[in-house]
């Protein structure tokens, strides 16, 4: 049977991945600087083998032969995402494969070190390498897939989403976002300072005990530090990472909520098809939703921080009585809206205007109008525009805050801004579904809501394109317009 | 020009070994339980793939057409590296291969939590199945060496060794060991107890400070914790394990000081061979050499103590004159001599009859003589006899303490014992060829030391085998004199 041949192929292949994905886990968590030479070595080879799986000869006869055998509907999607994952894989040649993952690994293990450096000048070769061979990635796709250069790459990590489909979502947010966060600003009530230190350990207790609470499996991945944090491993033995501000505790332990998002998306996919394309996560677009539902929707929410306040106090010893740990405190902190420099530690209202500034330049970038040496004065001018900072001489928290264009990621930033639309989209519609969710929320009780999740969103894989798939769950197509109505009701009722 | 053909090739592999070696590391130091079997289905994959590349039908033509070409002396050595592991890869077919992959990897993760438990019963059917595929793997090479089983095995963790090589050797220390052990216990001193706790952290740091000292680059490497102490990775980015016994810090301080031997010989490797075979270790007698030698050698030497001596009060902030941390008390506890269960707590004169014994007990499973559910029987008759220790009921500090069984690692512990009695060969060269090796030492300063090891045994990668290596390097080959002069002298003179 054609078809079994190509789920032993693929199950190969995802060996393969497995490998990819926890070398670069290791490589952003515990490798050592000198080990990255040969480690982007490692990697690119690995690149190569996965790259000559995709593009072997064979696999469209194959595809087109499995597609006549009597498949049920989660064999004949797992086809389709076969016959996807090779086209693309076609589209680009080999040699530049592993010229692409070579150049990205050097530049972004050379990022961790002139990041900190605030040293734009040092990695502008290595980023100026990966801007030209992503470009060039950019040409092949688009020639394969009959679409243009920067559809082309946002096909790679949400596929089917278009710039067309961005634009007007967008605009959208543009017409509205500058006077709501005015509004905002104009209305909320200051937050009582909460006096550090913090120490790591604390944080990284307290960070375990609400991924638990929330229902991430430690039998089944763990929580580290790294320089930029995020999800990866595999459903299986899935890795989120931290970092430690000893001043400021809210930003990891949001950031872990953020990324245990993503995390119980990654173990709830359906346990039967690990192996295969069709068993795999969705879209960036829809990944990024799970994290935002539960970082944003959930964990941002008055009845969380009921059921938070008391663990948080107790991690620092903070006061039952004293003013500043109580839990409306508490909420005027993780809720504080403020125009500030770095995306990941961005309030949701000002969040997508650091997206957009991104996707305006990274189109700019692969269409060859702005030229990587411009990016500081580009990102500077766009801050001002959107923000209303300055960022001259501070690259380290302007354009060197993201590890994405340094590790290759182009194409990616919309995918956080159309996953907090999706993210306020499925809540409205868990609310509606679940009684008394804010209630169970603030018992600490997240079964139902992680249930309803693995229910309508985990255990689907890739069973459906995001769009198609929101729609299904909310009835509704992907719109700005709960996402501007919870703004609304959160910040301004 | 074929030769160059081939290098790019090995590299390729170097590479795949690469993701192995990680891979282990992760298995042994990080990865949740959960991750376990698809971990050993990707190494199962990533062992199959090296099998194909090393096994492919056009490498021996090209290997002949290579020899033809003018090589320098390195080329040269490398082509007869390549021929060998291409000889041993072509010897076992791809699926004995991916199948004894996948059983070493489930019995070695199912081993960590059974040994905790005592369960050999538990573990029986895992260790059946890879005694099993052992046997039918020695088979295989035995039938393409034109060598006996054993020895087909012995054969592929240290080139061209044998049992007719180490069988006169063992005779040797089972003549001389067990008087020599008597009259050391009757005489040694006493030492004076010192008490615990003390902390993990404290002693990984004291650890880290020994690691550096001696040479342990951190910008190429790593100390982690696993349930078996190793030394992996890849000569750029070494990974070292132990783990912490709260009431003893001197059984971690001396595994740690062990594995940074293993780890020098790694990071001295030769510079620009890293990515072929020639560029490799040596067989692993010659890699335990390395490690005996840093710790038995230098570091249980009264020099070494007293550098030491402060150190280790500092870190645990014992008293400069209190006589249990005195350097007299501390030599005696790192000299202290007496028959136990765990050979890698053994002092370094009872040793080697735990080699022997599990040399004794391997042979007899391979050559089916023993059956893997008689192990906690033969075991127990051949401590009492070998060390006058009954182990009936107490399997965890008995057939069960050591990972080698459980991972598929027959044929390794022999490698104990030559190394031991290398490092000993070599030691005593070392000191004649170091003017006041002695005096450097107790200074901690190993510069000199570690760098004639670089230039005589590290550098010279896989140039030449073990056996003609120690003959050029101390004019002798190997014997188990200067091993039993070193015991006379640091124990009986």
């Amino acid at each position: 049977m054609h078809y079994k041949k190509l789920e032993a192929r693929f199950a190969k292949i995802n060996d393969l991945n497995h490998a990819l994905s926890m070398l670069s886990w290791d490589d952003a968590a515990v490798m050592p600087t000198g080990g990255g030479v040969a480690r982007a070595e490692a990697l690119a080879t690995l690149n190569g083998l996965i790259h000559t799986e995709l593009s072997a000869a064979e696999i469209p006869d194959l595809i087109d032969a499995a597609a006549d055998e009597p498949l049920d509907a989660w064999q004949s999607a797992n086809v389709l995402e076969m016959k996807r994952s090779c086209e693309d894989a076609m589209a680009v040649p080999a040699d530049l494969v592993m010229a692409y993952s070579k150049a990205t690994s050097l530049c972004e293990q050379r990022w961790r070190q002139l990041r900190a450096a605030n040293d734009f000048k040092g990695i502008l070769p290595l980023l100026g390498e990966v801007v030209n061979l992503t470009k060039r990635r950019a040409q092949c796709l688009s020639e394969a897939k009959g679409l243009g250069q920067y559809d082309a790459l946002l096909d790679t990590f949400e596929p089917g989403l278009r710039q067309v489909d961005i634009d007007p979502l967008f605009s959208s947010l543009l017409d509205f976002l500058p006077a709501c966060i005015d509004s905002i600003l104009s209305q909320q009530e200051p937050a009582i300072p909460i006096e550090g230190p913090f120490a790591e350990d604390r944080q990284a207790n307290l960070g375990r005990l609400m991924m638990a609470q929330l229902g991430f499996d430690f039998d089944h991945g763990r929580l580290d530090v790294s320089h930029h944090p995020f999800c990866g491993g595999v459903p299986d033995d899935t890795r989120i990472t931290t970092r430690y501000n000893e001043n400021n505790f809210l930003e990891s332990l949001f950031g872990v909520l953020h990324e245990t998002g993503h995390a119980l998306y990654e173990q709830g996919l359906p346990a039967s098809w690990r192996t295969q394309p069709v068993g795999g996560s969705g879209g960036m677009a829809l990944h990024e939703s799970q994290s935002l539902f539960m970082e944003m929707q959930v964990c941002r929410s008055p009845a969380f921080i009921a059921f938070a306040a008391p663990h948080i106090r107790n991690a620092f010893g903070g006061g039952n009585e004293s003013a500043e740990w109580s839990a409306d405190n508490l909420l005027r902190h993780v809720r504080k809206v403020g125009r500030g420099f770095i995306r990941v530690d961005a309030d949701e209202a000002t969040y997508p205007m650091h997206v957009i500034l991104r996707y305006d330049l990274e189109k700019a970038l692969v269409a060859g109008d702005l030229d990587p040496a411009e990016i500081p004065d580009a990102w500077d001018e766009k801050m001002r525009s959107y923000l209303g900072l300055g960022t001259v001489g501070n690259d380290a928290d302007g354009c060197m805050q993201d590890v994405h264009w340094f590790s290759g990621t182009i194409g990616y930033f919309p995918t956080y801004t159309l996953g907090a639309l999706a993210a306020a989209q499925l809540f409205k519609s868990a609310t509606q579904a679940i009684d008394d969710l804010p209630g169970l929320i603030s018992h600490g009780e997240f079964e139902g809501l992680v249930g309803w999740l693995r229910q309508n969103v985990h255990s689907q894989g890739r069973m459906l394109a995001t769009g198609p798939l929101i729609e299904k769950v909310t009835g509704e197509p992907l719109s700005a317009e709960p996402f501007k109505a919870h703004l609304v009701a959160r910040y301004l009722d």
